[in-house]
């Protein structure tokens, strides 16, 4: 069902300073930074070639990694992203599974604008997993 | 500097169950489990076509991340991994920037029989970064 690894997430405190150590320390891609009012981050995309890690910081007051940090204030790893073909196809096949979808179980828009859902990290050994519908995949 | 993301490695206190979980709920191509007793785990790769997930579990009383999975008994995101053409370069260019390798600052032959350094996560935003030589990248 899951295909390719989209992305990795990281909380960070400070987006210009993460991204210099990617790009100064670690000879990375990065993007700009990006401002997603709606999903409550600011995110730098680091290119790696064959998938990529997302810089997040929090963006107003309701930021979903706002409290993340709070626990994690160096931040830290936040969530994996893999793409499916169907989003709904994959909810149904996990509920019936027993896998708890975070929410109301529905698929929202996600910060890509293509569907998403995020799994309980406690259904996935502490690992905060989010599924991405791609359907050029 | 950076190339591929070779891997992202999460610590799981039960490598069965776990393995399950990414097999039957996620449909994903897992491997046989490895143990790899000089590196103190047995792995299960998670093969997601463009990169990969490894799924560690402790093996003997020195592994690793048995003090990872003390601090989070259902497991967790351990650390991810990126390529490099040249692991001594990236040292010195990263030594020379102020990044800390752990342990002695040489690279070790790694779970993969390849060239590896690991990066203090207090100089990356709380993440554990890997860093593996593959030359034929």
């Amino acid at each position: 069902m899951i295909g390719w690894l989209n992305h990795i997430a990281i909380a960070v405190p400070d987006l210009a300073a993460a991204t210099a150590k990617y790009r100064d320390l670690l000879g990375a891609m990065v993007s700009e930074p990006q401002a997603l009012p709606e999903h409550g981050v600011t995110v730098v995309f680091v290119d790696t070639g064959n998938s990529k890690v997302e810089l997040l910081e929090p963006l107003g007051a309701d930021s979903p990694i706002a409290r993340f940090l709070d626990n994690n204030p160096e931040g830290g790893m936040h969530h994996i992203c893999f793409e499916v073909a169907d989003i709904h196809a994959a909810a149904r096949r996990l509920v019936s599974a027993g896998a708890r979808i975070l929410g109301d179980g529905l698929p929202k828009i996600g910060a890509h604008g293509r569907p998403v859902l995020f799994l309980h990290p406690k259904d996935f050994n502490g690992t905060l997993i989010e599924l991405e519908e791609v359907t050029e995949a």
